[in-house]
């Protein structure tokens, strides 16, 4: 069991000649959600080897240009490269007519079916719900309306232990009922309890995306307990006043929402242009809450029962550029 | 005296991991004239190290993704970058609309004024006429309503001959009227004619810009004579039948044009991602039309009196991928 987060753009506001801005890759329980798609994403999923048919949800936070500039250009390639399979959009209530504008004025539309699912940033919504995953929104706070997402994998039914299954003799017809977390009775009606005979499946895994939000301490209560929280860092301290007029969060900040939701991990990412060396926001945000990676373009970081494994997507492609 | 050209995106429909869809940057007179804007086109600019501010006039041919996706980042970016100074976009009557969508639903508006100028696609329109330069519109035969551009240098003054002013003791006072044309009356009554007392300026360069079309026998008309002509090859013969389909041209028939037009240089693109080797359309070009160049990405195409001198602008970037 792993959640799997590849990070495509890292930047906030303008894309520069080496970065891009946000867009990031969640595979979960072996599905593949895009979340946010800055301009150029589709030249980072390249990059990163999906396979774009992979993709069949679509989540943009906000319509600042940073975030959605990329989403029509990916989703004219999709159909330029003969997709056919159904493909959700969720956002805010004016990106269905944002895309659709320019899909018309190119007089083509595309040979598959786009839904649109219209966001709303004022209290939790709930997107998707099915038996392996939920999918929902969190309020945040910034210039515009802006929604976290936040995706949480639903518990796994316990495993057979099948040795102790073997040794009792428990007959293959039974197998499903324990499954399903009964215990079992044998011939002479003594009760072997459900948990000698299974496996505990591994914990349910979650991730908060929380980009673009100044600190406000109600984050903290909507992704309580997350496996992995990213939440946007785009100044450090010594911009603290940038960040509060922008309606931007600190490094420290990202690390406080991390410390009070009491998550796993932190991720930070979002980071200003104004500053070089990126390595600071990390410093920072440690200094409150010290499990903290910083997102890095191209590097994909696999959250697993034992920790974060971090693996950089680049070598593989930078001698094409 | 030169004309310059980089060629910032040259494939076609769709980016890929290390190709671009269609932007060039032109360089007359000492003005840059962005050519349409596919997704990423910033950050070529970047690449090229072109200063943003040096842009005023952007020029879309028409309104397929892979021509305008990457205007609003681009015009977002001016923007952010502090611009004030305005900004007049050349295009398809449906342009500003999109753009302007964007920008509301983001809610900031540019600090910078744009004029969008509506381009209509059925006879040549002048776009802007001063003393140096004129810049037109002709028509193409698209699937959708496109036009080429023409920008063709206004002939220059002669230039006063120091030497032989000298020589001959005219007062400065008469320089004026000498580089204005007229012929030098000595003290004595004698005429000296304007040839023998002024040098011939430079012959005045021009470019046109053809994309995308099928091949017309009109086109030549509207593009005769140019200095260089980018003309769309977006198939070899190979997929001549697909090119009909689809309402493109083949390297021969871009070799067509520029022979019909006369032109002194041919640069072909828009190549198809179905290839993947692009010298196959150079060659096929040079077969009816031997002066020409393939178009590549990041590189600079300076057209001179002498000839064409091509420059990669690659190496000052690779490294920062």
């Amino acid at each position: 069991m792993s959640l799997e987060l590849v990070v495509l753009g890292a930047a906030s506001a303008t894309p520069t000649s080496n970065s891009y801005t946000t867009s990031q890759l969640l595979k979960m329980r072996d599905h593949f959600f895009l979340i946010d798609c800055g301009e150029g994403a589709q030249k980072q999923l390249r990059r990163s080897k999906t396979k774009f048919s992979r993709i069949n949800h679509i989540f943009i936070s906000h319509l600042h240009g940073d975030h959605f500039f990329g989403l029509v250009g990916l989703l004219s390639s999709f159909h330029l490269l003969g997709r056919t399979t159904p493909l959700t959009v969720y956002g805010p209530p004016k990106l269905k007519d944002i895309v659709l504008t320019q899909f018309r004025a190119a007089g083509t539309f595309t040979a598959y079916p786009i839904s649109f699912v219209i966001t709303q940033h004022k209290v939790p919504q709930v997107l998707v719900d099915t038996d392996s995953y939920t999918i929902s929104t969190f309020p945040l706070k910034h210039r515009i309306a802006t929604t976290g997402f936040l995706f949480k994998e639903k518990p796994l039914k316990r495993g057979l232990n099948k040795a102790k299954a073997d040794e009792l003799s428990i007959p293959i017809c039974d197998y499903h009922w324990i499954k399903e977390g009964r215990d079992w009775t044998d011939d002479d009606g003594k009760v072997v309890l459900n948990e000698y005979i299974t496996y505990a499946p591994p914990k349910p895994l979650s991730y908060a995306f929380a980009s673009d939000t100044m600190y406000v301490p109600e984050t903290a209560q909507y992704v309580k307990g997350v496996s992995l929280l990213y939440h946007e860092s785009t100044f450090c301290e010594d911009k603290a006043e940038r960040a509060k007029q922008t309606m931007h969060s600190t490094a420290k900040e990202a690390g406080r929402v991390a410390k009070q939701a009491k998550v796993d991990w932190l991720l930070i990412g979002h980071y200003s242009a104004r500053y070089k060396d990126f390595s600071q926001f990390e410093v920072e945000a440690a200094e409150v809450f010290p499990k903290v990676y910083r997102a890095k373009e191209l590097h994909r970081y696999k959250l697993t029962e034992q920790g974060i494994e971090v693996v950089s997507l680049r070598h593989t492609t930078e001698h094409e550029e």
